[in-house]
């Protein structure tokens, strides 16, 4: 359940780490049978009894594993002894946005899974209502994905969206203006009236974002660079526009 | 020159890779000297040739290697070729500040590598006027950073601070507001004036801004978490608050 071809065969991927089994059985609490059974070591129990309870409260199987096997289980180099099996997090585009959403990250073709986990985060932070890994992006479901979103993964609701263009049309309907992230874009962030509800377009680490998804945008948007800097890499650009919006969403209006 | 003792008794260490070593020149052709030698595979010679034209116009020694050599220097899997030899890049405190700066970043105890980088990168593309990597910070010239900062590491001031207390007091003598990022501070990102001049201190990933250092600022600042993450990484964190004071200072007043 490490690969992808086994993920999406068995319908099950790892939550690995106390933080990420935290969040894992926080979610279970409130959709029953997402986790399926908790491995973990003697060591890991003593360390994480209230882990353990969690699951036991939440009909989940917990099977103990000696510390080679939780090392066979674990893509990390110091493997902490505590893994969730969990049925695969994503769901169908139609129900991946709320009714009114106000803020919604869109990934094009994003290939760091390191990098998806980090916007997944900073979404999170900034209160999004969903992310949407469109076109070619990563498994969301990836370890090092699960990992660099620091539970965040569990917390708001996720669609792989293979036509770019069906989470574009679905953002729209749902009354979001589509932002894209560009470096060339004429229009800079600093000129934007930013508290409008939005979806924020992302696209891959080094190409950026496909002519088709810029020509479909509302709105191509340039992160003024102040100093010398070329450009910021995703999670950081991400950071910034996401935030540009949560921020001006919560100011009080006439504030 | 890849370790640290090396480093500093030779005063010397090495930017990797075309980019790094692109921003080096640049740096060298306003600072004569700067660039002691190049080393240049015959593949990379060929791929880049501006670059050993533009060492050669400084007076740059460019030193053939064979593919051998150059992986011997490198510290990356996929070694490009091509090693600049450069001085080391921090200055003094008193020379790092320019007379009336308007943003700085200060890096208490930050020990990864990477994430001191990626904080240089975005506070260059910020505009900030300088970057103080304060106490026990990770070396500037540690590979990974050099890579992470993307050429930013020679496009601002940098500056090694042993005494924590020296930069902080350096910064407030300079004219700029103290502001220190802190998770559980009680004054919020949203409701501070941010188009004043400010220096802001960010510290340690796992452990964040000691007390002393909390006790010692004009403002301790929480970033807003609107959604269910429990805190953002220290490369987002700093994006997203060194934009808020770039954006808001580069804002007509009144405006």
């Amino acid at each position: 359940m490490t690969r992808r071809a086994e993920r999406d065969k068995t319908g099950r991927f790892l939550a690995e780490g106390a933080n990420a089994v935290g969040a894992a059985l926080d979610r279970g609490a409130a959709e029953p049978g997402f986790v399926h059974e908790l491995f973990v070591t003697e060591r890991a129990a003593q360390a994480h009894p209230e882990l353990v309870t969690a699951a036991r409260e939440q009909g989940v199987r917990v099977s103990p594993v000696t510390e080679r096997a939780a090392a066979g289980l674990s893509e990390t180099v110091t493997p902490q002894g505590i893994v969730a099996v969990c049925a695969l997090l994503d769901r169908p585009l139609a129900t991946a946005l709320p009714p009114s959403p106000r803020l919604v990250a869109v990934l094009v073709g994003v290939s760091d899974p390191g990098n998806a986990g980090t916007v997944i985060r900073v979404a999170d932070a900034a209160g999004a209502d969903a992310v949407l890994l469109a076109g070619d992006s990563v498994d969301p479901h990836n370890g090092k994905c699960v990992r660099a979103s620091a539970g965040s993964l569990f917390h708001l609701p996720i669609a792989r969206v293979r036509e770019t263009g069906a989470a574009l049309t679905a953002c729209r309907e749902s009354g979001l203006r589509l932002l894209g992230a560009h470096g060339y874009a004429t229009t800079g962030l600093d000129t934007l009236d930013l508290a409008r509800p939005a979806a924020w377009i992302f696209g891959n680490e080094a190409h950026g974002l496909p002519p088709e998804v810029l020509a479909a945008v509302d709105e191509g948007v340039r992160i003024p660079l102040y100093g010398k800097a070329e450009s910021l890499n995703l999670a950081t650009a991400a950071a910034v526009c996401l935030y540009g919006s949560a921020l001006a969403l919560h100011r009080p209006r006439g504030g």
